[in-house]
């Protein structure tokens, strides 16, 4: 953990979607942290919950998720919440992944310290999942999450519902905690030029490696609000094996099945070069492309461009 | 020019490909100065010439740029030189490319100043081109460049051939200098299954704006030694504004024509990121991609992978 060049992602979500000021608050939290970037956040009032990508060495790192949580308690009371997105705390969902050449395992570690420090110094039952699991019947998180807060406040969590850390009652406003590890995915959505969720639903089942499709892939057909189209929602979980352009052309392809044609696509969050530079040697037939060939990351690594850059997504 | 939050790129040109004691220490004076990224070189030996990609801040990249001419004129001597590629000096060609939001304008005073630099302290006449050029007749510089060495050495370098900064007289080992200033030009080949340079040719005249092609491109359609294809050579000059997928794609339909196909293609030293999130943009639909959303930007930036990234391009 004292490796000085790993970088670890950490992508918090909380349940707090609508109050600027707690956002802002959890935002300037993120930064206030030397060698911590905020790469992205964006909040859904809808959902009442926000989604915060942060990038550093696993310390530092750390350092900004205390004090994000520790905010987040103070100022998030579930009690407050209504029928919203299942969710078991303030601090709902905290995964870590590794970046680059960093080991998973040292985002599993990184997943105890945190856990261990939000039962202690926050009083939170704390879950591990995915990589962070220590059984096998949390490896899961969502099948545990959709209890959601109000079914798990009632329970004491003893034998199968025993948190890996902290109290075995709820946090009275904060819920629980879900902390893992797991490693880098994809979150990329598909849009179809029709408006009928039917085939939106076929094409999902299709291209997901449970349907016969890309290995890795989750997906799902969805509606989409006011906008008369219909979308495929999707998780590239193993995206060094599945590049974009092979999902997208295979959608492409069983879309074409009805007769439909794709309407655009985006990207949630953030990603890694690496995708952008094979969707260019794949359609371009640029085989020999290499990431040191942009320009950009030089830039980024200058330390003229750093407070420029910083600036930039102040938002 | 004091700008610290401006950035310009240098490419020169040195008229040595085959000494790697001279190639290196060209290498070395280029990271010597902090705060200047050397990004790509590469040499050819057969055309014995070499070419360096700078990325810094306007001064230290002077800076960097005084260090390899001084090597250059020590090391390197034309007399040496035997019927290779069309050259005027050691130091042949000195480019200044603004990046990011730099003006041009900054590229051309750095021109000048560089220009002065080298005619006063190292003897060399100094010709300025493009965006630097102080007479209609120097901006285009293939003219004045393919009379060569040679020719030029035999001249008094007055009226029309006068200098704009330095001697009347090329100097004995070192020759002269083109010293210029222009927007980023991407350098591109692509290379067609066939072994017939005639369908290069033809492919290459109708992507081209002379040839009722896309704006600002140029092209030639040359052999490739040895592989049995053929390619057209391509430099975009307005790479703002003619995406890499619309040159592809056009030459993939020219190529058609004559039942040809693309084999491949290759990028020629640097390139901006924002070429590869178009790339992105148009083949997946992705409209709503953001360079802020790439996490190796953010990653570069952070002082842990500064040196990690400097010793990766070590070679």
């Amino acid at each position: 953990m004292g490796d000085w060049l790993q970088l670890i992602q950490c992508v918090p979500n909380f349940s707090e979607g609508r109050d600027d000021e707690t956002l802002s608050a959890l935002a300037g939290a993120a930064r206030s942290v030397p060698g911590v970037a905020l790469v992205d956040f964006s909040a859904d009032p809808d959902h009442h919950r926000s989604v915060y990508t942060l990038l550093g060495p696993p310390e530092p790192t750390l350092e900004a998720i205390k004090k994000m949580a520790y905010l987040a308690v103070e100022r998030i009371d579930l009690a407050q919440h209504q029928g919203v997105h299942p969710r078991i705390g303030a601090l709902d969902v905290l995964p870590f992944v590794p970046y680059g050449e960093t080991p998973l395992d040292v985002a599993v570690q990184l997943a105890h310290a945190a856990g261990e420090w939000l039962a202690e110094t926050l009083q939170l039952p704390v879950f591990l999942y995915e990589a962070a699991a220590r059984s096998s019947h949390r490896v899961n998180l969502a099948a545990f999450r959709n209890m959601g807060w109000e079914k798990l406040s009632k329970l004491s969590l003893t034998g199968e519902w025993a948190p890996d850390f902290g109290p075995d009652r709820l946090h009275p406003s904060a819920g629980a905690a879900a902390v893992g590890a797991r490693n880098p995915l994809v979150a990329f959505n598909v849009e179809l030029a029709t408006s009928s969720v039917e085939v939106a639903r076929k094409v999902a089942a299709r291209v997901r490696e449970k349907g016969g499709g890309l290995v890795g892939v989750k997906a799902l057909g969805l509606p989409v609000e006011g906008r008369g189209c219909v979308q495929v929602s999707l998780n590239i979980t193993r995206p060094g094996d599945v590049p974009l352009y092979r999902v997208v052309e295979l959608i492409r392809l069983e879309a074409a099945r009805h007769g439909v044609s794709l309407a655009g696509s985006e990207l949630i969050g953030a990603i890694r070069l690496e995708e952008l530079l094979e969707v260019a040697r794949y359609y371009l037939g640029l085989h020999g492309l290499r990431r040191e060939q942009v320009l950009d990351l030089w830039a980024a690594a200058l330390p003229t461009e750093r407070s420029d850059r910083d600036g930039e997504i102040e938002r």
